[in-house]
């Protein structure tokens, strides 16, 4: 059903793009205005794709792993974000034509470039060069341009291995990189700038004298893990367990690109999922375990190399490529997703990050990767944030933000303790005595080990605390040895796997997928979305404007309603064949023909979207059968295996 | 169901507040940082409360009545904030206290400190004080102290009649007030500064250089406004039709207060339907006309009265007291909606605007307002916002947002013609000469009939272009005479008229309306939310942790999430009792509990919330009882009369 029933026409995205504007699933917000690059409307089609879409990511992940949803604040103070690392750290390179002031991202700047010479060389050699789909003249003026010139084998060779690990440079690397393969500004041939650092988030002020800083957040995560108390406490302090979040967050891109692919403003839906470090094993493990998926490890990108490794997450878990359970399970759940959607499985990819290339976040991360005209673009990340986020708000608000789990059976350790004198520490120390005797509590059992040995050798040991050194002498010390310790709670701060998908981007790459071309007669678009997530699921089509047909729409109409198949009648006075056409556009998988018989007999024909084919039954039969096969509990192909083909003679396209 | 089956107890807001944080239905946002003030974040219960209440509100208006839903751009230039008025009038006035730099919004302090000395001559006169539910203390502190003082009877009077129409005052007629009455800053008795005025939205910058300036939307409405031509082409060009829209929107409060009802971060629900200005009737009037509104029009409000009129919207309508059936449809939509998400329909009343209140884009405005512990507040606006945003979006971009209609027979009008002679227009008047050409065309038969005047009479009209005069005599004009013009077409600039819903505050309201609490025993929250937006619709309770009885709670649990029933299991160890009560404060309607004869013999009890009674039979029968309940099409009521209550030997509570 999702798949078009016919050999594709090669892929034409200028078509694409013009039939998405045209029937507004999405358009460049502020036209009137000119436009700001990266901000986008989702028009009535685009906005019930995103609804149905996000209605199945709710079902799939929220309420079938029971997880518990939240809606946080998207104004977020400059103080949390700074804790985050987010205002040090979550920035891009930037550099500048030297001349006329244009702006690049210093990536995509050697990126378009290296590219450029690459295909330049195919042009010299005579080798055929990959349609990138570019027809579009604006945006091959952004390119850089193509000059038919032949490489050395061994630099052509560079080139491929630096845009292998492209995202894995610095910038001063790639200011290295720059001056090393002579890049200069594409149109004008200007020198470049040193790559400078630049803050992705939006700035803004909170409240009426301006002197509360805040930024638009750039992900939902923080909301979720500064709630993470409550909602540990709401989980009846049961762990493992998950929170999600589906709401917009906005990233200042220096120069956004490839339509919904990089915007500024977008729709997230994020699963932080709580683990005991120690478990990262998942309950549901065996369930996915002979699941496939397609691979790219960070070890083979480093290799200059980008070939896919077919395997089993069992496998990939049991060789230790893929970390652990609870990863391995939600790249499948994540794959799973993706197909349900709409998603083709086979331009899927699961690739590791390189270390450079990781947010300063994640000790791990895959990325979901789907293949769309623009190459493979990220659309879903699945990163292991281990303890980071609740370790530094923990430490810089003083709240604990542990899981407390009472011990199967009580653990009793040797450990070494130290006691303090505080008559005598008090006069040696004075006000300092407190900061000294806190540090000294908070030590860890390993460097107790190194004072012990001073302690007992020397008669004194040596601590530094706030700038300063203190000689910690026996006398101050009315303890010091092993002693048997039992713990009946154990406390850890629980580990964090994210799954975060790029609703946008999703949604662009599955209309790509599902887009093509209906050869027959006028050449005609079509899109082929599943039942489950196309924007309507069916339209109702009246013979002609008479009015005996009237009742009929109406009664079918409001049976369908009340089945939750959302509908939309055509009484425009184009013919049959333009309504579906116009359908076809919208990607609308069923139609309704209401005509002279079904006044008389209460029958109406169904027509399938891709195959074109037609049954025709009682009103109530077909109802019944389309609120199945939007629910996904049949499909066309069954039905038209069940029932006789109908060919109409009243009804010609 | 949706009305508790006792007398409500003394509404206790503290009590409340306890309960939905506890609960987390929401919470401040960024409390381990010590929060911000108008920044919340929703819980699970909160979240999925809103969710619930936001698909009734898709199904109640955007499905009912075939909208365009869009979802459009947050981050908004400032050249459209400008264009709309917003950048110049969108703000607050506030005051300053002189020497403590302390901030009030000017109108809230003029309300708190007038109230104030209106308790305390209550207090003076030895008459009761209505209760507020301010028993928070740091609350109390914020506002202004209450001393027993008798004030003069026409002072009193004075009083009263300010806060009757405290919104209709200008920044200045404040500050004129605060001098008539002396009002200092409530805590310090400091001087107080003139109102400045605060402009609300938060601004933020778009790209790497700064220098496009942009805003957070204070509104959804923008974003529909500048799409209209792709919405008009999309709906066929057909008319009247609305887009809707839901998403976040910021305005920069001075001073947010009052929980979720004054917040700098709002989920907003808007609809603008667009119609011809010379039919504001609407096709479905009929089946609302005897409904009965409260209301409270601008003329009884402007005599410091709040006296409110129960009228039928027909003869409001009727009466010109509402303007338009349009406008008289969608306030019985709203009025419908609230009530049906479990508004109390005592406690709604619709306020029109005074002049001076009214945003500067409404040219009549009724506010829904729904009565809470704060007072009456308004949670749904309905504005005529007339032409006023397509007219100055166009004016500024030069686009054309109209509407052309095929008028059923051509329309023949006498109308005044003005041609100029060309060869001696543009020697005459040199570069100047297309300006000059291009005003004439654009003159209205008011203005020619002025012109033609001094042409017959003077042989010669002067007209001023661009700040200079220009004489044009009789020698340029080749032809300005009557004549009689067709015309096919018409063009006119659509009507808005926008309900605008702010969730928060209806959600807020909502809660405040279901809660009360239970007297039996020890005391107990219940939040009696109609099944249809209940977060969870049911609780699954096994008896014991037996093991035994989870086979027969995965079915239950499969078999309603397959209806669409969402459930919660709660095989914690507390007891049954203790299990309902968390529940009641959690507003679930139902609970259903299996027991040792659910495993012999197929049955369960399933337990409704308000009335704590139960019935017994078997689990498909209570699936679909169930199923029904929560989509409205029964209610317990209905089935409590046809089932057998059960009573339980083995659940005590």
């Amino acid at each position: 059903m999702s798949t078009c029933p016919i050999e594709p026409t090669p892929f034409n995205r200028v078509a694409l793009e013009q039939l998405l504007g045209k029937r507004f699933f999405y358009a460049p917000a502020f036209s009137l205005y000119g436009g700001v690059a990266g901000l986008y409307d989702y028009g009535p089609p685009g906005c019930a794709l995103q609804a149905n879409v996000l209605d199945l990511w709710r079902k799939h992940f929220v309420l079938e792993e029971d997880m518990l949803e939240v809606d946080c604040s998207i104004m977020t103070p400059a103080e949390v974000l700074k804790t985050s690392g987010h205002v040090d750290r979550f920035s891009d390179w930037m550099c500048k034509d030297l001349k006329t002031g244009e702006i690049f991202r210093a990536d995509h700047l050697v990126e378009n470039v290296l590219e450029a010479r690459i295909d330049g060389d195919k042009i010299a050699r005579n080798a055929p060069v990959e349609a990138k789909g570019e027809k579009d003249e604006k945006k091959k003026k952004k390119a850089a341009k193509v000059q038919a010139v032949r490489l050395e084998d061994e630099t052509l060779q560079t080139y491929k291995e630096i845009l292998a690990q492209i995202d894995n440079y610095s910038g001063p690397e790639l200011g290295e990189l720059m001056r090393k393969h002579l890049i200069k500004s594409p149109e004008t041939g200007n020198d470049i700038s040193e790559p400078v650092v630049f803050n992705l988030m939006f700035a803004s002020s909170i409240g009426p004298t301006g002197q509360y800083p805040g930024f638009l957040r750039p992900e939902t995560a923080q909301g979720q893990f500064l709630n993470f108390k409550r909602l540990l406490e709401y989980n009846n302090d049961r762990m493992p367990f998950a929170s999600a979040q589906i709401g917009r967050s906005f990233r200042n891109e220096i120069s956004p690109r490839e339509g919904l692919l990089r915007v500024r403003e977008f729709t997230m839906a994020e699963i932080e999922h709580y683990v005991d470090p120690q478990k990262k094993n998942h309950a549901r493990f065996q369930e996915v375990a002979d699941y496939k998926l397609n691979i790219l490890p960070a070890s083979v990108q480093l290799q200059g190399k980008t070939d896919l490794m077919e395997i089993t997450v069992g496998e990939a878990v049991a060789k230790k490529i893929i970390d652990n359970e609870t990863l391995g399970y939600f790249l499948v759940r994540i794959h799973q997703f993706l197909t349900k959607i709409g998603i083709n499985p086979d331009r899927v990819r699961f690739r590791q990050h390189m270390a450079n290339e990781m947010a300063h976040y994640a000790c791990d991360c895959w990325d979901a990767e789907i293949h769309t005209s623009y190459g493979w673009k990220e659309c879903v990340g699945c990163a292991d944030r281990s303890a980071y986020d609740l370790t530094v708000h923990s430490n810089k608000t003083g709240e604990k933000l542990v899981v407390r789990e009472r011990l199967p059976e009580p653990l009793v350790e040797e450990k070494l303790i130290l006691e303090v004198n505080k008559k005598v520490f008090g006069p040696r120390f004075k006000k300092n005595a407190k900061a000294v005797e806190d540090y000294l509590a908070s030590l860890d059992q390993c460097t107790l080990e190194t004072l012990k040995e001073a302690h007992d050798s020397k008669g004194s040991f040596n601590v530094d605390v706030a700038g300063e050194t203190y000689d910690v002498t026996n006398d101050l010390i009315t303890k010091f040895e092993k002693a048997s310790i039992t713990t009946h709670i154990r406390e850890y701060t629980p580990n964090v796997i994210e799954p975060s998908f790029g609703i946008g981007r999703i949604l662009y790459a599955l209309m790509e997928h599902v887009y093509w071309i209906r050869p027959e007669g006028e050449q005609r678009g079509v899109l082929s979305f599943p039942p489950l997530v196309a924007p309507t699921k069916c339209l109702l089509v009246p013979l002609s404007n008479n009015e005996a047909f009237i009742p009929v729409l109406n009664r079918v109409s409001a049976l369908l309603r009340r089945s939750g198949v959302s509908n939309k009648v055509d009484d425009s006075g184009a013919s049959i064949g333009r309504r579906y056409a116009r359908n076809d556009e919208l990607g609308t998988p069923f139609g309704i023909t209401v005509d002279f018989q079904s006044v008389q007999d209460n029958t109406i024909t169904l027509r399938e979207r891709d195959s074109t084919k037609q049954i025709r039954e009682k009103i109530e039969v077909i109802v019944d059968l389309l609120k199945e096969m939007c629910e996904g509990k049949t499909t066309w192909a069954e039905i038209s295996s069940k029932y006789p083909a109908f060919v109409s003679q009243e009804v010609n396209e």
